[in-house]
């Protein structure tokens, strides 16, 4: 082969197409995972743009709402994130990497609002701090797929107040609506909060006008964030969601799972679980979570 | 439907995918082009991620990866533009988007070295400034896809150096290597510039490290920029390719086309096609453009 004679490419030389020769071209990559994955990347990215017959215009289009979300990208906001939640991307991987067995709690997206480093609050504490909201009990328990106690197990809880916003998204406000604790002897956990409202995810950035665009709300369905650990188990990292909300069947980044739900139970001013008097109703939500072991 | 029956999801509830769930997510999508087109990308976007079973780890590696093409995107640089080269998406457009019928010259690949606004030179006249570079003359005609040539059209080139520099590489240059002029009554068009090196794309962000971690070259054969337009012919984007040059085969960006590639022949010192009386060895090469009408 002399050194003009290029492969063929492009229709007109339909033996060897555009995509066979960038796949092709990953033949030298040292990690063959890295060459699986770009070979089925190109493959698909093909597919799509001639299924599409994508245009010039639309192309340049894509470069530049693409554009726009690396500009919307900073330490504070992950733009490309929110593009694989509302793209179902984000729960379609998870549920890839969901552990085999039907026992085990199901997770969900990870979510912006995650800060390390929360504050560590006692069996029973309050991680509400004090933003507007009405109290809620929130309490359960932590076992394996056997169904043992699994004691000591770090719960980590985030959530969004009465007016659907996290802390970090009030400027300057103290930490509130997170905390961690750790679980009793019987895997228990248990803790006061303020119920969870339903919310919208970042909507003032290129993934807000994809969502416009394509007449989608941004809202999500009230729930609380949990991520739970422990030694020899697989960390979890779901949601528990309230049962009712009306945002449940169009959750902007389609995170809801029907075993997440759980009712967030109204109660007449009185006693509470924990002995406290309360004057005015309150809330109560109990979920049990099962943890895989490590793989 | 409760308005707790949220459609099932993932791989436990196998009746009905996330996938289905954002295609379904489109409906209310005013622009149908958008709603086809969203769609088909979310089934190749999923399709792909369930075929290599990509892991969590590698869906942040992505999330980091193209983070890291936004942070490096500016002004001046668009490395979205060089990601899509690189994997061929911006050949395959090309390729989708070319005129019907084999008369026609074929497209290639824009580059990110155009600027608008380059001096005119008269015909016969040097577009190469004053840049390192062999004196090279480069003539041929525009013509129709009857044969009939095309007078007064806009012929616009851009090359680099010597070195295998743009003049917009090097800081503070003067413009060179570029320059509009208009073909004569019998659509041809004929100019001084350099002979053309081979180059490197910019291999300096990310891209770059895609291209090393796949053992592919940065490198692009030996070019010379061309977009030719007139009235009522479909605007020509394409390059003239320099024979013999040992990148041909492995270009970066998957450009060639094997009817793009002419010979630039060396000429011992003697008259030029101009008259010039040439001191040292130049170089001559001869390309005929073949436009589309306007669609
Ligand atoms: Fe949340
Ligand atoms: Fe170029």
């Amino acid at each position: 082969m002399s050194q003009d004679a290029v492969p063929a490419r492009g229709r007109r030389d339909a033996a060897v197409t555009v995509t066979d020769e960038v796949v092709s071209s990953f033949a030298e990559t040292r990690d063959p995972r890295l060459r699986e994955v770009l070979s089925s990347l190109v493959h698909h990215l093909h597919a799509f743009a001639e299924e599409v017959q994508l245009s010039e215009r639309e192309w340049h289009q894509a470069v530049e709402f693409l554009t726009r979300v690396g500009h919307t990208t900073t330490d504070d906001r992950q733009e490309f994130i929110l593009l694989s939640d509302v793209l179902g991307l984000s729960m379609l991987t998870i549920g890839l990497n969901q552990p085999e067995g039907g026992g085990v709690t199901e997770a969900t997206v990870f979510g912006p609002f995650f800060v390390p480093g929360s504050p560590r609050i006692p069996l029973g504490g309050d991680v509400a701090g004090d933003p507007p909201g009405e109290p809620c009990w929130l309490e359960g328990t932590v076992r394996d797929e056997e169904g043992r106690p699994v004691a000591g197990a770090r719960v980590e809880v985030w959530q969004a107040d009465d007016e659907g916003l996290y802390d970090v998204q009030r400027e300057g406000a103290p930490t509130s609506g997170r905390g961690h604790l750790f679980t009793d002897e019987q895997g228990g956990y248990r803790f006061w909060t303020v119920r969870p409202s339903p919310y919208p995810i970042p909507d003032d950035g290129p993934v807000g006008d994809l969502l416009r665009a394509t007449g989608r709300s941004p809202m999500r369905p009230a729930h609380v964030h949990f991520m739970i650990s422990a030694d020899g188990y697989r960390t979890l990292v779901t949601h528990v969601f309230a049962a009712g909300d009306p945002h449940m069947a169009t959750d902007a980044v389609f995170g809801v799972r029907s075993s997440l739900i759980t009712e967030f139970a109204e109660r007449a001013p009185g006693p509470a679980p924990d002995g406290s008097a309360m004057e005015a109703p309150w809330y109560e939500a109990s979920f049990d979570f099962v943890l895989a072991r490590d793989a």
